[in-house]
């Protein structure tokens, strides 16, 4: 049976656009001039930021308009449908698109907080990071609690600041905490190193799943992009066209999957839970095959558990999402029918909306009933505990 | 039906170890000091050239050893078996293997020949390039021309002088050319660049296959590996096993392919023919089906081909070749049953030798006679021309 009156989707990964007040509202009068801020600027509307202005409010945010005028970001809030930044309107177009529930990333501050982690000033960046958190929970979240789940990010520049920030937030309510796919290519420690320990025990502790969007780490993947560097150290300029990268984000995903597979992190935390998002779901079977083949062959001299098998323990603590993946569907036992969810991916470019449902309806067309409830809905309400039930 | 006895294995990726005198045979006197030579030093084997001493004679050469003492690559000739540097050898360990042919990369020069790009002496460089071409064809492959298929390396760092000697190996019967997976790790132009058209009119002029095998442009995959630079400039020591890489290298030609996809280089050269070797084939329905959404979408702003998708483009372009890769099997039309082969990478860790055949009628065991014919034989013998049939 398709998609049906009863199923109802929830999605976890959708996006918002930070209105302009969202800091000025709850920041320190000290920090109101160099906390972000929205000026007018030759028409447009840019983030000013601790002494830096950036070039868009709206990454992508092209819902609505036709694809011949993608690729030129909104400059002024009126370029966008108020969906992007008005929760009330949000929720109007959640409607027409048939989805229930939606978990929205950020958009000024990074997928995982990245502009505040290059801020300068580290208090003020610690103070952006909870005022985003309280923003998204007291005010958007707020306006209809059963259709926004709570979402948070943290200072990782400081994995002891960001337990706290972990902790703050599960106590106002927060699910799942987005974080980047990799700290290494921000000059953090990886996922292999301790100094993680407390933001893994914060997340236990709390119940807080940890989500990965791809491109949240600030890597773009593809040969050609500019965090490819060269022998001679110096940083070449792309010639490849930017579609190279959208096509191969979910490469990010499958290193960070395989990192933290093979990192000791999962045993040592038996209850951290992970989504994949945005990465879709169609190349699962054959990473975890290969992990697999190379844990069978190579455990024997490196430091890797010997006991556990890694697709075993991708299906305790992994959860994938996708968007349009028939590749993935067909082989959804493959990937784990308990662990796949729906993403909506609202406003950006890669979204179906206004026909989330249909698309969806077309591609869950030869699933039985009870898994696609589990896909569309009830896999993403047990992942995030939404509504909170424990 | 399973692989039966008429079925002959072409193997698409093997490996040779250069035996001692490859260059001292061959180049100038005046070179002969600065040439690669294998000294003795403290009881171990060890490659000098160019004034550099090179770790390894056989890096991962562990055929015939059991798993508990991989890790420890061979530092005398002694400690490998004869199979790995001697074509006598290595057609008795066919026979053993059930193998009737094999494309054998380089390992002294890097599979891409990146060793010789590195040296200071590029007149060297060059004539090193050309004397492993002379010794693989002339010597290797003379010994057994049913068994062994004839490739070539080329000097990478001018693509007019590579283009020449595509030309040069392809008169004396070379079949293919290991290229590195890309150029831009390795500070050259990209697949992107117009400075490849003289080596891609050279390939398409001799139906010269390019062999893009995974690490060969040097690129290590995964967030903890020292090529992946941090912002502040510093390469990162890496504190992961060597396992996450050794699971993601396939990564690497995801990315190979999807730039050459979006490159514009093949509806140039509509001849060309790429070969992913050791990459798998179960993440190639995913990537095609993802490449094709983002060129459905994203086309309209960006230097992209309007009329050709992406997934036709790769099964007039492209074949790729696994070990053992169930989901790549059981997904084989959606890969494309004409473009799939098998390779038995010998004497590296990921060989199942000597029970390839076993192991391959195993994974084979459910498919039907006349796609095994095309998976195990006809395919690579049709990509490569092998024997020469025009």
């Amino acid at each position: 049976m398709p998609l049906q009156d009863h199923h109802q989707i929830v999605s976890v990964d959708d996006h918002l656009i930070e209105h302009p007040r969202v800091w000025q509202d709850r920041l320190p009068e000290k920090y109101l001039d160099a906390g972000p801020k929205i000026v007018e600027v030759d028409g447009k509307h840019l983030w000013h930021y601790d002494g830096n202005v950036f070039p868009t409010i709206g990454l992508n945010a092209v819902a609505g308009k036709p694809q011949e005028e993608w690729g030129m970001d909104p400059v002024r809030y009126e370029d966008m449908i108020p969906g992007c930044y008005d929760p009330a309107a949000r929720v109007k177009d959640m409607d027409v698109d048939g989805v229930q529930a939606a978990l929205l990333f950020p958009s000024f501050p990074g997928f995982g907080g990245g502009v505040f982690f290059r801020g300068q000033d580290k208090e003020l960046s610690a103070l952006c990071v909870s005022a985003w958190n309280d923003f998204h929970i007291d005010e958007w979240c707020a306006t209809a609690p059963e259709r926004f789940i709570p979402m948070c990010i943290v200072p990782i520049w400081d994995p002891v600041l960001a337990a706290a920030e972990v902790r703050r937030a599960a106590a106002k309510g927060a699910r799942t905490v987005s974080f980047p796919d990799s700290p290494v290519p921000l000059g953090l420690p990886s996922f292999h190193h301790e100094a993680w320990e407390p933001f893994w025990n914060a997340c236990e502790d709390t119940g807080m799943v940890i989500s990965l969007h791809f491109g949240s780490g600030g890597y773009v993947p593809g040969f050609s992009f500019a965090n490819t560097n060269t022998t001679g150290g110096e940083l070449r300029i792309p010639d490849a066209p930017f579609a190279v990268a959208i096509a191969l984000f979910s490469t990010n995903l499958m290193w960070s999957t395989v990192d933290l597979l093979f990192s000791g992190v999962l045993q040592k935390h038996p209850k951290l839970q992970f989504s994949l998002a945005e990465g879709g779901i169609g190349w699962i079977p054959y990473i975890l095959e290969r992990t697999d083949f190379v844990w069978e062959r190579h455990r024997y001299y490196q430091p890797i558990d010997f006991h556990t098998r890694p697709s075993d323990l991708f299906r305790e603590h992994f959860w994938g999402c996708f968007i349009d993946d028939v590749h993935g569907v067909e082989n959804r036992h493959a990937v784990g029918i308990d662990r796949i969810m729906l993403e909506i991916d609202y406003p950006h470019s890669d979204s179906n909306w206004p026909n989330s449902r249909k698309r969806a309806a077309e591609v869950l067309a030869d699933v039985p009933d009870d898994e696609v409830t589990k896909i569309c809905e009830t896999n993403a309400r047990t992942m995030l505990n939404f509504p909170r039930v424990s």
